[in-house]
């Protein structure tokens, strides 16, 4: 929708893609002063979520719709840096069992790795675009945004989420569960609404009990019901008020059939999946007891970008995260301050014979600090616990490939060389953690006897995948020639080479 | 070593058996007045680590000097109530790949459950025990148990252990590991001290800050390091000095072989397994910087028996664990005991009909109160995540099989019946346990709302696997009735019948 503008030499330029279950949404902007200034956007049905066959396949067609939807969108990221860029992925990609086919054929075309988001944290991305949007309106909101696959609900104060939640139910998957044959009936659509209230009641009364002054809807299903309420004459623009939406429903029932569906101020291309939308918007009002509710602008995408500006600051979500895990699992601190001081002593004297890069350095400290959450559970087999926690957990600004290569550095830290967790990594992304792996264990064995202060006189020199360790004369003690004995042949049985002076 | 004694009808008798990696010890007691009275009392040398192969099975052999132990054993049980006796396993138990087969012949023989116990829980147990034993000494102690494949250490002050860990070494495995040949040297022995050592790093520092004022070893290389130094005249009986210790460390390199190893005071079955014993004593004194430890009687069995007095009163220290666990996840209470209720109100009406037990009762109140932990890991499949924390954490008061049913429960509350999952059970509890998922799920069905009251005016009727609701007409609410009709559905997909009134 907007040609392909180039940035001014003192702004950043950044952009987000976002791989819904219905659309796909491109968004490029300008950061300057704190603000974002929009200079492309576009959006396309892409309808991944009714690509999915009965064994939750994409089929060939909607992966074709779907890399040609990235083809045209393509062009708009020359400018962009590859840290000033995320594609996300939501609800069709994280079911469909082939989404590995899609996204390396995606990856591929695009040149930029692409992240699956779990629904939490689709919820936080989508309160963080909203919150921008609605940065002069005060007071607490629920925002409701009705996706394809998923919606998510978050109630939120200002820029603080207070509740995330996303429930397995979107305009695609209800069409398709509810709407199969096409015929829209009165007890076709109680049933939708009844599924929609069944997922619902396990959030409504802890929603209610927190309460909001200010609900707003966020997505296509409920900016199309705005604009056909509009368009009727039956409120002010970008308002869904209650009676409206009955008489809304009324009519699309009287539709008949998703073929006939046709209203002024109605897009075409959403027509077929509006019916089961609005069933859900329904259930939303139903069981909030909703008066009415506000369209706003800004959701998934435009909190994906504001998520970037705040990457690599103090603000990173990321770091919150991190620090929030080391808490609830009760890490010891002292001992998480000297592992991740020797992991980065360690990466320092490395990086460039390695080629590593900054995100990944990040990466290590985290890891560093994070290796022994799983001691909560049991201290045999923790680093095992540890991967699962960070595996699964919801961790607000992290993606699921990241929690993955969090996960795959923790389980790597002790023991054996975790080979075959290692292959379960994207191939491109192998041969720098397993480097990070052996940084890691270093700096663990190095504090092995949890010593009060980090141990960063070592010299580490790497040649090819030969490291060798030089530790200063006091610090060369019968246990720790015996650890690095010990590591020396883990790291053999791989074929790996550690070296160290004795 | 004792008769068989008849208990008087006023008191209880209790027994314990412990399988451990070394030996297998009995104890029947007698419990009044709030006091165990010790009524017999038997140990042998099974040596089932040492009866381990190269794949970590146990030979044929082994099992055999394991059963014909049991065999002895069985008198003495005659006269103890199912709930009056525990059987627990320890590291050889918890290791060996074979270990199934073992259990389920002993438990024929036996006719009673045995249960493995992990690190952490046999470490409590000991504690228990031994401070039992000294329960006139006050102050700060250590507790060390160094067993055939593991070795607890623990600190505690009365009753309450501040610390508790079970660390992979022990006489059996490190004479297997260390001194496999029967030689004995100075270097050998070193390596095995170093190889303890490295192990004891991970705690040593923790537990110097931590600090007490009384060393205390219970087992029986302690056992028999107290008695050749006291038949030696090199120190008072039952305490162990430095000096003492390393003049022993010295005469034992002088044997040369495991076959020459004879001293007085040391029992002939004690004897190859003494100088891997003496080695981590060593390490153990090297690490803490021990001048003396002093030998007690009392561990794991007597740890045992204690407990079990406890068991089903409010002091169960079960009862304690899953409060804990509530806690630490953060469990929506009042839900927690609404589902409870329910799940009661469900349980009492088909106890009988079904034969199920107070015992039984307990694990579903239990599971109940637990089935929300998940949600502190992720929304998404939270039942999963539920049952992973309750296979895996250590649960101070539950056996491993007990935790199993526990995350069984939880992973069978919602969604599909997990038949796979059941398959994986003793296949004795199986009918017990899919019965106890079914009143389960019936629970957090009639709380799906999340009600601020139990539902607890249904009706239950249970006629073989067929389960009737009858519901007060208030309660039919559609929603009701359609998370029935989904749940009949689930049910009938693997066999089984919910009838309800609509």
């Amino acid at each position: 929708m907007s040609g392909k503008p180039t940035a001014p030499e003192t702004t950043r330029r950044l952009a987000a893609i976002d791989l819904g279950s219905n659309s796909f949404h491109l968004l490029v902007a300008n950061y300057q002063d704190g603000r974002l200034q929009v200079v492309a956007k576009m959006g396309e049905k892409v309808q991944l979520a009714a690509g999915l066959d009965a064994d939750e396949n994409f089929t060939p067609a909607a992966m074709e719709r779907a890399l040609g939807c990235l083809e045209r969108f393509a062009p708009f990221l020359a400018e962009v840096a590859p840290g000033d860029l995320r594609i996300v992925g939501t609800n069709a990609l994280r079911a469909a069992h082939n989404a590995h086919a899609l996204i390396e054929r995606a990856e591929a075309l695009i040149g930029h790795p692409i992240e699956i988001i779990g629904g939490r944290e689709e919820a936080r991305l989508i309160y963080l675009g909203a919150a921008h949007a609605l940065a002069e309106v005060h007071g607490r909101r629920l925002i409701v945004d009705i996706g394809g696959g998923s919606t998510e609900f978050i109630i939120g104060e200002d820029f603080e989420p207070q509740a995330l939640e996303s429930l397995h139910m979107g305009c695609v998957a209800y069409t398709g569960a509810f709407f199969a044959n096409g015929d829209i009936s009165e007890k076709r659509f109680r049933r939708a609404e009844m599924a929609a209230l069944s997922e619902l009641a396990n959030i409504q009364n802890g929603y209610r009990r927190l309460g909001w002054q200010d609900p707003i809807g966020s997505s296509g299903t409920i900016k199309a019901a705005a604009a056909v309420i509009a368009a009727n004459g039956e409120g002010d623009a970008g308002v869904i008020e209650r009676d409206a939406l009955l008489a809304l429903r009324k009519r699309l029932i009287n539709c008949g059939h998703l073929d006939k569906v046709a209203m002024e101020g109605l897009k075409e291309d959403r027509a077929r999946v509006f019916p089961a939308g609005i069933a859900i918007l329904c259930a939303v009002f139903e069981a909030f007891d909703l008066e009415r509710m506000r369209y706003s602008d800004g959701a998934l995408r435009e909190g994906v970008l504001y998520d970037l500006v705040g990457r690599n600051t103090p603000e990173d979500s990321r770091r919150h995260s991190v620090e929030q895990m080391m808490r609830r699992y009760s890490v010891d601190l002292t001992h998480a301050d000297n592992v991740e001081r020797s992991a980065l002593h360690a990466f320092d004297q490395v990086r460039k014979a390695w080629g590593l890069n900054a995100e990944q350095r990040l990466f290590l400290a985290w890891a560093a600090r994070l290796c022994e959450i799983g001691l909560a559970i049991s201290h045999s087999q923790f680093h095992r616990h540890g991967a699962y926690l960070l595996e699964y957990s919801d961790m607000p600004g992290f993606s699921r490939p990241e929690q993955q290569a969090l996960a795959f550095l923790v389980r790597a830290h002790r023991r054996k060389f975790p080979h075959k967790e290692l292959e379960a990594l994207p191939e491109a992304t192998r041969p720098a953690y397993a480097r990070l792996a052996r940084l890691l264990r270093l700096a663990v064995l190095l504090n092995h006897s949890r010593p009060e202060q980090a141990v960063d006189d070592f010299q580490l020199d790497a040649q090819g995948e030969t490291l060798t360790l030089t530790l200063p004369a006091a610090r060369l003690h019968p246990l720790v020639l015996n650890d690095l004995e010990e590591e020396a042949s883990y790291q053999r049985s791989v074929g790996l080479t550690l070296r160290y002076n004795e």
